[in-house]
């Protein structure tokens, strides 16, 4: 029995999926985006700030806790939930991408990823052991296992070999595990390939872990790869089990990946581009340090219900970044992650009503619509 | 007929008054304490959060707002309550002050001042007449007076040509306004002398204008000529009219000064402390990157009904700042404009009970105790 379980509830004739993710901190409508907590908090946006944006599960970075403030701290301080006043599910990854995209001096073996840390120079090893034991101490309702994370494109070989290795790891982190209150979720690889995909996807099914995610993807790859990735690696899970992409995406990812069957999803893309003067909207994406914004007395979204939707004009949030305010990218961050859980809203009211292509047609012809020459969704990171 | 009216309430044994401004936007419960929002809004805090603070008037930097995004942009947009959202009463400086302390190649003479801007190198004439032409555009219920603002300490004749040339601006000033729902405060100036301060009370007060303020003060003096000049200007001023002390200041500072008849506070003290891991309590400040705090699992301050009191604990707020997430500097902006307004909402009571000096002695002897060794309030800055 697994302390996290998928209730389905219906599938659109897309193939979109309609469920529920039961956690011990609540229950998650699916599909779901959830926001990136990198430290214990998401970035810029306070915990109550955040509620109101309508998320309901957050990811917490095994990796930057580990190294700031360390797992022992987060267990002393009561774990992940009591720092964080996150009160609802949350999430943390296993550590491996960012040790692979963030780490220096790294080093991988069968036993695990060795590097140094950033913040005292420490020597840290990193195995699928060590990973589940800071992963138990922060105590979030869904852990991942380890995995090794390869560049696209790598040789066949080289893709393969860690495919085979993060099924060896993700068994020793089932071994690992002690605790009863945390699922344990497996992560396909295999790349750009569906054969290896299939391999991944077996050996890990075979493992009964809780949930799957597709890792691997959103690393640079044209996004015709990464749908068609997903829609030949979606038959080979479980359908009675959540699937997660991981670090996905623009708005138009998750609308195409919802379609191809996918639950859960996480990005720091709202947030990080929310920072940067970029707002995601249902006419599509929106710079505000461009001058047209300089008189505008309309808010960013007339019918979205953030602060500063509704409290603000877009030409003074385009003068908070114009003068290097801070608040600009609070509110920015904020109305992102309102309009990306409004999107999910949506998604799931339209697969209810099985309308999931229509929803997603009428999505991606507002966010065509530019009038003021912004550049598309997909290069808005 | 000035659009803002002061309203006494009462006065306790010890002189400090409560009372009631009036204004177009508003009353605002004196004394009170204004937030300083430079560029329209409070710098880390989104308009909501401020309110939640209890704050009831904000002051804008007419400074910052005059070179970015200029007084003509704001007017735009519909002035600066439109801009920042705050429907509340609002107040304005006339940018004096900061071009004395910020501004490049300054050069003083009858007609007004000449700086250089900082954004855009443009020379730009601040001259009371064209200080209230902003102000207008921004559209605060109360204006200041643009005054010649001098060091201390400086020679008495120094101190006294500036003072003299205040009234006579502040004259200018009076002749250009035209806005008939805005009003404006004069600075009282003359540093520490009580001669000068005499000079200057009497010759702004015959101007009747609709407040009045003490300038020239928390500029690095000992606390002690601060309040020794607070105490003998407060009489030179009309019992009928608000006061206001500009600039001012540490929590202490407050209590000293409403004692001595201040209605009008405002500082960037507790948004720029915030900011930099200092926060203040009833049992005096606490440096959260303090190595103490490292594992403490209690809020702040217990009773505190702000959102990083409410949900996180001093070992979570510590771990922000030394993990350099905004997020920190975010929570304890909000936290020190709540104990800020906390503090004047007891200073209200109190006076209203006629128990001030009691309740000022009760915070002292809060924030004398320093279980942790922190230092004094004075030094926070
Ligand atoms: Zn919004
Ligand atoms: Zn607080």
């Amino acid at each position: 029995m697994h302390s996290v379980r998928y209730e389905p509830l219906g599938v659109d004739p897309t193939g979109a999926r309609r469920g529920r993710l039961h956690t011990p901190h609540g229950t998650v409508e699916l599909p779901t985006f959830m926001p990136v907590g990198t430290v214990g908090g998401v970035k810029c946006v306070d915990v109550e700030r955040l509620e109101g944006t309508g998320a309901q599960m957050v990811l917490g970075n095994t990796f930057h806790l580990a190294l700031r403030p360390g797992g022992d701290t987060v267990e002393k301080l009561g774990g992940l939930h009591a720092i964080s006043g996150w009160q609802g599910p949350m999430l943390t990854d296993s550590g491996g991408f960012q040790v692979f995209s963030l780490a220096d001096a790294r080093k991988v073996d069968e036993r695990g990823v060795r590097f140094k840390s950033h913040v005292n120079g420490d020597i840290i090893d990193l195995t699928p052991e060590r990973s589940v034991q800071i992963q138990e101490q922060l105590g979030a309702d869904v852990a991942m296992q380890l995995d090794e994370v390869v560049q696209l494109p790598s040789p066949p070989e080289v893709v393969r070999s860690a495919m085979d290795r993060s099924i060896r790891w993700a068994e020793r982190c089932i071994a690992a595990k002690t605790r009863q209150d945390q699922s344990l979720f497996g992560i396909v690889q295999g790349g750009l390939d569906p054969e290896m995909r299939r391999l991944s996807a077996e050996g890990l099914v075979a493992l009964d872990m809780a949930g799957y995610a597709i890792g691997g993807l959103s690393v640079g790859e044209p996004a015709a790869d990464m749908y068609r990735t997903i829609e030949f690696t979606e038959p080979l899970l479980p359908k009675e089990k959540p699937r997660y992409l991981m670090g996905v995406g623009t708005p138009d990812d998750l609308l195409e990946s919802v379609q191809r069957g996918v639950d859960m999803f996480d990005c720091v893309m709202p947030t990080r581009n929310g920072r940067n003067g970029l707002a995601f909207t249902y006419r599509g994406p929106v710079r505000l340090k461009n001058a047209v914004h300089q008189h505008d007395q309309r808010p960013l979204e007339a019918d979205c219900p953030c602060v500063g939707c509704r409290r603000h004009s877009r030409g003074y949030l385009r003068h908070l970044f114009m003068a290097g305010e801070m608040l600009g990218g609070i509110l920015l961050s904020i109305h992102n992650l309102t309009f990306y859980q409004r999107l999910m809203a949506g998604a799931r009211a339209a697969i209810e009503a099985e309308s999931y292509a229509e929803y997603k047609r009428a999505c991606q012809a507002g966010w065509a619509k530019k009038p003021n020459a912004e550049s598309g969704m997909r290069n808005a990171e």
